[in-house]
């Protein structure tokens, strides 16, 4: 049975989604895109108009679940700007993350989360690579003429990718 | 005129909230409760319970602005538990401060952020004391017979009442 995967990558400026129909452990694109908030925008219009948005694309296309990119802050980012930094990325993240959260539980949606390691993994196999190279990966894993647009959309699709990987090895035990 | 000032101590087990009305500066309680989510819910589920009580809480009562305590990761949580303990703080912080800001956006409302030290000075005036002493200082300021129910409340009140405070101040100038 053909079943909707809704892949986010999600961020409080740039919102990534990608959507794939999965039909016997085949992923085939649907669309792709990011949800933009201004920076210039007070959080809480942003998250709004992530979340308004977010639910408007819920309606359109249906999905049958949601996979997001599991938080995460990368230690570099906490040895760069220090622990003040750290924990303003790793709250920022969690908003985002709220967001996608809350619009998934509105239509009763499950949501499975991956570490982005794991979602490069699904895509370049060695956990590397990037954003240009992911894009590439990702538009030959769906059979794509050329690699999804925008590009800041294909983590997005990677982490739909990454679910339907997960699926089908549940799938061959 | 007449002000009602929600104030909100976000979190994604308990969520505070306290409503005061504002009346040439003086505020008088109305309500004060906490949302609980429990902790055996998957973090979707919580954040989902929270925000439909608390739109359900806008709904009956109609605040004109809401005061939300800024999240904060105290130091010693970082130095005790590590770097990862402090950005899933950080992450669950965000997640809960998210609910809030969607909510109050939904009905157009502002949101006003204060960090915890001034909120605690706000009821204290020293910016220290237990969550009972905190109790105890906000039924004075808001002339109660007795400390308000839940004792787990009177964060968000102390809130509101900080930001009572911070608006007189204003009109003072």
């Amino acid at each position: 049975m053909a079943q909707r995967i809704l892949g986010i990558d999600p961020g409080t400026i740039q919102f990534g989604y990608g959507l794939l129909e999965a039909d016997r452990g085949e992923g085939s694109y649907l669309t792709a895109g990011v949800i933009k908030a201004p920076r210039s925008m007070e959080i809480g219009g942003r998250l709004h108009r992530i979340h308004t948005e977010l639910l408007a694309l819920l309606e359109t296309w249906r999905p049958d679940v949601v996979a997001v990119e599991e938080p995460f802050i990368p230690p570099e980012v906490a040895s760069r700007g220090g622990h003040r930094t750290s924990v303003r990325s790793a709250m920022a993240v969690g908003q985002a993350q709220a967001v996608a959260l809350l619009a998934a539980a509105h239509y009763g949606l499950d949501v499975h989360r991956y570490p982005p390691s794991r979602v490069k993994s699904a895509v370049s196999g060695y956990g590397q690579g990037s954003k240009q190279q992911v894009a590439a990966m990702v538009g030959l894993l769906l059979g794509l003429s050329k690699p999804p647009e925008p590009v800041d959309a294909t983590d997005a699709l990677a982490v739909a990718i990454c679910h339907l990987q997960h699926e089908r090895l549940n799938t061959m035990v």
